[in-house]
């Protein structure tokens, strides 16, 4: 279980040159890393204008919040797992024509399954999006940059899934899959990009702050 | 020790409602898993085109990168004992005229420690852009996913660095330093940036997957 690695150690596992953990765990630890930091905005004493409705709306937008850290952390793992899936495919045997069909079987089997992870990592990331704008818009104003670190690693995390989803996608032997999936990926790119100038003006950015989109 | 934690323990530190760890420590962290991704691929045997080139190339980034991974794993710690610094000054009794003088005096002196400590992250992530583009040009291409993670990850370390670098310079009580610190962060993101259009080339982005400037 890499989450119940040390840090150290996790780091150590990225940088080892294995196959796996790569970048797709990397990108739902980055999520996992901007839901925490939303949750901890949300769950300040302190909101922005000390009202009633700033206390309901934080209050509201925790449990998501919390739900998504720990859809992500897990995530971290399910990526490496669903890739050693991948690797463990392209090592079956290839000697009879049998043989050949089935590990090409095998092996889109797992690159949809290496695909379905990071899609919902993408889409855990992108589900930040609408209550890292209610903190943006209700939290403790002095966390200010925790909520922008927050909101711009949440995008990270959702370019670096749909990344990956896309080198996987080709290889799963679906092509009307693959191009549904690509134009969903847009739209909800889009989608969540456009909470983007809610939360830039609530939280003040100035030009070079804010995520990518 | 933030990096001996496991990841688990980690992010629910992120997500507790004390300071510390905040969005400094993200930022580190977000590095370091950069560096460790772009260790990864470059350590690999495989390499783009498996000329001697290729191999010289990557051998001369692989220590670069090693020595940014381990600073910045080591700042993930140091942002949030540096602000833990600017509670603690914060604390200090302003009864009379001569604690007021000596708690502002600390506030300003912890503020300044604060920002030097993020403006190393920034540094330190913007640095791994030059090898990074390396991995880039002559690295493993079944690992093109994971280095543009590692590129896109490395930029937001930066962006969140910088963030965390202007909310604390103004408290540092030093306009000058303020001053040319905000013109030098101008100055390194930008040529930081110019290495992201070889670095898209390389890795064939395609429009919404480069990182931000």
């Amino acid at each position: 279980m890499l989450a119940s690695k040390t840090v150290t150690e996790l780091l150590e596992a990225f940088a080892s040159p294995t196959p796996t953990p790569g970048g797709g765990s990397a990108a739902a630890l980055s999520g996992a890393v901007a839901a925490s930091l939303l949750v901890m905005v949300a769950a300040m004493p302190k909101t922005k204008n000390g009202t009633p409705e700033d206390r309901a709306a934080l209050d509201e937008a925790l449990p998501k919040l919390q739900a998504l850290q720990k859809r992500l952390t897990e995530l971290i793992d399910e990526d490496a797992a669903s890739y050693d899936g991948v690797v463990a495919a392209y090592k079956l045997p290839k000697g009879t024509d049998e043989e050949k069909a089935a590990r090409k079987r095998a092996v889109q089997a797992a690159m949809r399954h290496a695909t379905d992870v990071p899609l919902e990592t993408f889409r855990a990331a992108l589900a930040l999006i609408p209550p890292g704008r209610v903190v943006a818009e209700h939290g403790n104003p002095n966390a200010k940059s925790d909520a922008s670190v927050a909101i711009s690693m949440a995008m990270t995390a959702a370019g670096a899934a749909n990344a990956n989803v896309e080198i996987n996608l080709d290889s799963t032997g679906d092509a009307a899959f693959a191009g549904e999936t690509r134009l969903a990926l847009k739209a909800e790119l889009v989608e969540a990009a456009r909470l983007l100038a809610p939360i830039s003006a609530a939280l003040g950015w100035k030009g070079h702050e804010p995520p990518r989109s």
